[in-house]
């Protein structure tokens, strides 16, 4: 647990926001898949700080450095590690922040957790810098999984308020999902994305933020992935997520809004493709049932606070003097963290897919050449 | 995973819905905690079927027999097994499930999943009548939680598209808390909670069903625990309530709403109490940052779908002939499994607090007197 | 960890020596498996207190009662839960352990670890018969691995320094092997087993106990099974086998003889059969390179000492008034536990080979008939 | 599993022998325990190798980064992360490797297992190199442990069939154990040290190697540290102790001698102290009971085979050519790992213990100053 997570894959978790690096470790992935540096790379950046108006101006090139586990351009099937050098480091913005915990943050409970021995510099291990990392797990399985024919897509659904325009979960247009990797905006819609872009400029010149919805697409999970009760396909998926700061939801298939439906509105009736193969001819459960893949696409969604850290004078206590005190947050900040949480939503989903995968065939039934 | 949760508690849930036994064991509890049986049952009761109207006619008295684990009415620290017998079991009822399989259900996965050999009398280890065993380990950590000052509320917040009363998540009112275990129906508004019966009856008597929200309160918890990343209590929580099936979203806090509000209106901002300890003056992150309990109450929702057992003809596919096939499910069912998965809800948060207390002060650190 | 082992097959055991009952949930298991019972409780007999002059004349009947995860005679996939009734239990005998504890049994260790409220009769949790449910798990996953062609055998190779006919570790002779679950005394060499009884008998007249050395085989083990460094099969197994209460050391292959050696004289050269397949011409390294099976018969030790449970007078203290005290135990015990641990050895041997194997090639990877 | 290992301490080793580098994370260590890096490179430098005549000429400084975890001086309490850089690596010396496996190594095996896509280097992730984070993590939890009290010491307790001299377990002379760690050959008995570098000087000039057996000492754990069945001190030692490569057996207090004793002979009776505290006489039990700590020194050895590549022609198979074939391993080689190996043990028990505390005591209930 803690930073750890995943059955037959493992990745761990480690590094602080201004410390010397941030990476992580993949144990157990299938040997001889060849691993592609360059999409990779650019999966990093579809994240990266720095590169839109609307992200953080602090600037890292987030540049991998694979230290173990690939041979020859393929997975040696032994533990990946990949770390990821802190360039951009300015310590000196987050002096107050363990005096003086910023609302919202990990300030405080951090402080209490670790007996304020721990990095308190830009949230240290707690900063959404982790989901850097994180995304390089999810990269690397990205590339393996599409070799299995399965692709994962995210979209911002919601932002600010805003809706992109609903999609059909059953038969997902595939050649529009696809665009979304591209674009510097997740929708579907570009006028709706424009809105949004508006809204958080909006913010950012009055010291906000705004918080939004992530929608995740898997197509191409067989039927029959994933274990009963405690290992179901939302129990792992939603353990690796909630680990995503800002996270505060996880819905899968129609999600709450099933919720106000009646049984006979949301059940997804079984019907044969001409090919006489079994699906279901709606998608409101998402692709599961009973923890289990049922073949159809996977669909969820991950609710995104407004970003903690605004400009805007906030109330706080100085954790020294005993008192209370205004807090001014200095620091590089994004006004939405939404755009960027898409990419780690979409990583999320592929590692945990991937050990899903692997907890069902292991390494050995997993397949592959050799190649030597 | 699959059927066994936990770090340091583990449980293990086994059985199946029309089996000789469903039952569970805690491996990792506290040495020495006295356990009340009658407690112990009258939590169970809660749950049972076939009580008021609104549950499924099926009679289970769902008496626990304690095989190991307790000595002279004390958690002995090693295992504890309880069992529960299935008494009304009326397999018959089900014999076309592995067939015909029930719209979201899961007797197609689990066909897939365990390649036809599992028990599909009503619906097996996916049962809901697996969360019975699931009450029985919460039972028994409600009772030694409770013993530090921490106590556990569920009430169903919405049923149908009805919305129980709004209440105060920063300062809860306990009296009124305390009164919803007593309750037919958990609601803390008793004008809504019959408006909510009256949709029951009346989906019932259509052959249909309905879906609901649980909220769920934990006060007490003292801040500084869960681990960072994916031992966060969000990751933790969720990876437990997502094993309760019907389960579809799990938010924390004001959850998805936060999602459509401003920074400055979302977050919680420190104060002091006359006491000087600190508190946050909202508690719209449902105290938790970063993973880590910030001492104010825990307070997070989980979406039940509409039970897929409806009266209603539904269309599905016979496995068998490979052909389209119109399904009447027969057999007992509640129309709203809302009330009794509150229930569950409330003990999966029981477990997985004492899981968090444990991996943070260990079996030793918990404490308690020898009574040798 | 505690009484949880296993990734991908996880068994859980239960229970106390003079509790209701004992027991084992087995999660993972592959579905479809067909469970001979009559074979079952037969394994079962082989460990069963009562049987011949040197064990326990505890009578205990053993009698699996399966509550879940089993049906229509095959393994549903699903948790298969087993317990035995304890029936002849005389609680009695051990009124004072809990006040002297016996020398080099669990009794002080257990007091302080849980606090004085663990059960103390008979070892309670820490009790030999907790070997019961783990050979029940053995005797299911042998079940399973017989279809696979994997076969376990277990001998006595050593009783009060009697040493039973070495045999070839690389070509060992399966036909002899075959023979030993049906002998009441598990060695190769009959007249060797009757210089053993005869000291077990001499022991158990003077009051006294021995200890001797289990050896175990498995052949039919495919190479590449294991994973690295901690997922090791010697790892793996250790962790098992040092479970079995009196295990006090374990050694792969030649073991520590081999730590007298020459590397020339002890690494094994790879050569090619007749039908061009790669094996070792020796098998000093017990069928492991590195971790992972190497194709050669798995071949270990399991060193067991003498049972602390002796009749003759010994040192203690008597915890309550904290002075010194002699201690006579009474009860009922073997005077060599050697002969029924070397079953449990052979079960845990069967679990954790089912573990190795299941990592390796997941549930679904496992294979298997719809038998729907 | 696989490269991680720990219940409330995990550590994560990652690496080959000849990458760009290997390293370990260690999730779950108390925060704000002070590390001295002097002592942590001193504790690196007994096992880096080139040192002395008797280990591999292979120079690695083994110069240890810390990437995170650590702030001030003070472990953070997150994920603590070093590597090590590979320097001296020549991977031309291991051409022949992945297609002519040396006997005894993981050459074979490893081509299997990962279907021919690891790095075959050195070994890659098999390699012995891997203990040098292994001890990294070791010489963390060392300074840790020490402020609690604990000490750790290994010694060479016999080597190419030499015996150091005999110690007494119950009362052990810390003082003379106290020397080792500055020893260049960590006996106890100086003499029969350098009649064992004799042995090993020999066994190089003949390109062959030795093996041994370390035996490793820890005092000052409390009583009733572990927990029973699987995960007992024994369990979680063992488990950790089998990654080292060339561990073929691990037997704790007199392991194998007292399976040779009568009942009478290896009981460890009780006795009191001067000071009224409960100890045993003797301490053939190594300090555990039932898996358990009883407060006795914790004593195990660690059977070490004789390093596999030797410089003497070994018969082989080309997996390429499908045909026998002689090898002659060139490289760099320990003629015996024994003394290296020794360092490694320590620092395994190190890990272990430190897990051990955790799970009993928690991050919270280790206690520690807050120093912000």
């Amino acid at each position: 647990m803690a930073s750890s997570w995943g059955q037959q894959l493992k990745i761990t978790l480690f590094g602080e926001s201004h410390g010397p690096a941030i990476g992580v470790v993949l144990d157990g992935l299938p040997a001889g898949e060849p691993l592609d540096l360059e999409t990779l790379q650019a999966f990093m950046d579809r994240r990266a700080p720095g590169r839109t108006p609307w992200s953080t101006p602090r600037k890292e090139g987030d540049r991998l450095s694979i230290l173990s586990g690939v041979y020859r351009g393929r997975t040696a099937g032994t533990p990946l590690c990949m770390i990821i050098e802190n360039t951009d480091a300015r310590p000196r913005d987050y002096g107050q922040v363990h005096k003086v915990p910023r609302p919202s943050h990990a300030d405080y409970t951090g402080r209490i957790r670790y007996r304020g021995a721990a990095d308190p510099r830009g949230g240290g291990h707690f900063s959404g810098r982790l989901t850097a990392p994180l995304c390089a797990a999810g990269a690397v399985c990205k590339q393996i999984l599409a070799r299995k024919g399965i692709e994962i897509f995210s979209r911002i659904a919601e932002l600010g308020g805003i809706s992109d325009v609903p999609t059909d979960t059953a038969n997902p247009d595939l050649t529009k999902l696809r665009t979304l990797a591209d674009k510097e905006f997740a929708v579907l819609d570009d006028g709706k994305g424009r809105e949004m872009v508006e809204l958080v400029e909006k913010a950012r010149s009055q010291g906000d933020s705004l918080g939004g919805i992530v929608q995740c697409f898997a197509v191409g999970i067989p039927a029959g992935i994933g274990d009963p009760v405690f290992g179901g396909v939302e129990s792992r998926l939603a353990s690796l997520l909630f680990a995503i700061p800002a996270v505060k939801g996880v819905s899968f298939g129609d999600g709450f809004a099933a919720c106000r439906r009646k049984g006979s509105e949301n059940n997804d009736p079984f019907c044969l493709t001409a090919e006489k193969e079994v699906r279901t001819l709606t998608n409101h459960e998402g692709g599961i049932n009973g923890g289990i893949t049922n073949g159809m696409p996977l669909v969820f969604q991950v609710g995104i606070k407004p970003t903690p850290s605004i400009a805007l004078p906030q109330r706080s206590v100085n954790l020294e003097t005993i008192s209370e005190e205004t807090l001014v947050i200095e620091g590089r900040h994004d006004p939405s963290i939404v755009p960027r949480a898409a990419v780690a939503v979409e990583a999320s989903a592929a590692v945990a897919i991937t050990d899903l995968m692997l907890t069902a065939f292991g390494v050995q039934g997993w397949g592959g050449t050799y190649h030597v």
